[in-house]
């Protein structure tokens, strides 16, 4: 990496980590026989997307309409929109429904009377389950309102039932790994009875992070769809799904200032370059991402004394060990590991490689 | 305003309201015979520069070289570049000091060797000074500091001395208006003895949006830079710095979804859109904005119990009262105020007014 031509707040990608991340994913998924469906919407890049086709990968999910459209114009033909169905954007659900496998989500019995009248040209459509986050879909228990659900959209030969589809976040605020698993465990319990109600094969998907990162078989769901593995961030690091050197994604950040007295190091990086997502790590701090400089390999070097402690629109204050205040002047580039890279990779919107590549496309808001 | 016409989260500003923002403020400072050099970093929008132009504004401020640029590409020709000078993009201010009236910040000591060897076109700077929110910049009482930077940079005659320059951002976390004002003086009584250490008529500047909306006198300061108040936001509304139908800026989010159990409405818009700012409102409750139903005017009605308790990557999630929840129906339009307008335009980077023209001309990152 040439660090001698960045002059601005620039997000930098490790591609062999994020391969290896890739590969690792696959590799456990295959290994339980499911299927790998990965939530694209923490690279949302038609190039890194590549690489997940080069470890076999050929169905994705994504988060929105928009990024449906854009990762079909780049080739993908088997795509999940794993967010309740919008209904504003129905038009544009049924064009892109003509031209691949597509399947959406109905999360509520609302949207029903409405789907239930639409040609949707053979789409699919999973009935989203709350197993337990509290953000959105059925609850697992209410088997009168997916039998309801079911029925009516039975009416509707132009999209079939594909499965049940749940996405147990809360694994996000685990204390422990053991937690993860507990929560995976649960979710499963109250999953896997799902299957009966159905005399179809189905599908039963989940898939966040955490668990996929954490568990080493994923034996009784059908697919998993895991998206912020891809570069994990800080978030996944305090939560124990990866270690800090598996993390693919850092932001460089020149050096603007450094202030003696509160020993701080002050960068050009602030919350529309990293965002405002914090984490608040063991001693009760909370902290915007740490802070290190990058060794010969790109990595950024840590210490658990170097964190940002603030952000403004443009300003990050790094609140730094000794080691690190002596060794920075103004005008070097500093790394920053960040706390939540979707957020991040959002804001960048170009990725940096370490042989000096520029991957500029990525998916409209 | 069409509500018809939107499918997804849609940055909505009311230009009579902004407009409104901008006159009262210009009128303020003019009363006070201070300089009126509002920030730019809020809106980042050359269309909206012009409304400051009707107003007779014709000095600016902004928070990085890049908006520097794109504010000079559209006609601006007295910026300050209210950010630590960043030496890796000399090459870059040093162009545009030749066709601009440009300031840039010391804010370090560090910066003055690297500075003093630069031919910088008759630009001018500022020294950063810090009077207690201790971000960036020089210590208020650290006058052998601000001495020595003084008279090093005065063998550099490419550049030349326009004041001090401070950001009183701990306004923002003040508990009451009072606090506001005691802050404000506070900072006139750090501020006022540094015009001793110059020979010259220099500039001293301040101006955060919390202050400039309470006080009713600028005097003391001979310039101020406010940029928020242009739109406000819900921080600014806690702050007691403006009513909420000075608000201009909303979003306009699709309902995707209502959970009848939690009594919550599920909708189009997360942090990619909002920003993950959130503010903690007086029963001790974080929330990430406040929601409700337009009016004919274009304004969003809300009560105290509808707000977004929570944000994913594009999930927000309503807590609502039962008149709202009722209210509303999947594929409906809610209204969204939101927390920090600044993050939330960048964000964005795109208005739509209530006349249905849409301004998508925005500075780069």
């Amino acid at each position: 990496m040439d660090f001698s031509k960045i002059k601005k707040p620039t997000l930098l990608l490790d591609e062999s980590k994020c391969r290896k991340n890739i590969r690792i994913m696959a590799g456990k998924a295959s290994s339980s026989g499911t299927i790998f469906r990965p939530h694209f919407k923490t690279h949302q890049s038609a190039e890194i997307g590549k690489w997940f086709r080069d470890e076999g990968v050929d169905s994705i999910t994504v988060s929105s309409v928009t990024m449906a459209k854009y990762f079909a114009g780049a080739g993908w033909n088997n795509i999940t929109i794993a967010f309740p169905v919008n209904l504003r954007e129905i038009e544009d659900i049924a064009k892109l429904a003509e031209s691949i496998s597509l399947n959406i989500l109905i999360s509520d019995y609302e949207q029903v009377s409405f789907l239930k009248m639409r040609i949707l040209n053979n789409a699919g459509y999973f009935i989203k389950i709350d197993t337990g986050y509290n953000r959105s879909g059925i609850e697992w228990n209410e088997k009168v309102q997916i039998l309801r659900i079911l029925d009516e959209m039975n009416y509707n030969s132009s999209i079939r039932f594909s499965g049940f589809l749940t996405h147990s976040g809360h694994t996000y605020k685990a204390g422990s790994t053991k937690h993860i698993t507990d929560i995976y465990n649960d979710t499963l319990l109250k999953f896997a009875p799902l299957r009966a109600l159905s005399a179809d094969k189905i599908i039963l998907s989940a898939g966040d992070t955490p668990s996929c990162s954490i568990m080493h078989d994923f034996k009784g769901f059908d697919e998993m769809r895991p998206g912020n593995f891809v570069f994990y961030d800080l978030t996944q690091y305090f939560l124990g799904s990866c270690r800090l050197d598996n993390i693919a994604l850092t932001v460089a950040c020149p050096v603007v200032e450094k202030n003696n007295r509160r020993q701080e190091i002050i960068i050009y990086g602030g919350g529309v370059h990293l965002s405002k997502e914090s984490v608040r790590i063991n001693d009760g701090r909370i902290i915007f991402g740490k802070a290190g400089l990058y060794d010969e390999s790109g990595w950024v070097q840590v210490s658990d004394n170097d964190f940002l402690r603030s952000l403004s629109q443009e300003h990050g204050i790094i609140s730094a060990s000794e080691e690190l205040f002596n060794s920075v002047n103004t005008g070097d580039i500093v790394g920053i590991i960040p706390v939540h890279s979707c957020m991040t990779a959002d804001l960048l919107r170009q990725y940096h490689t370490y042989d000096n590549r520029v991957m500029s496309d990525f998916s409209p808001k």
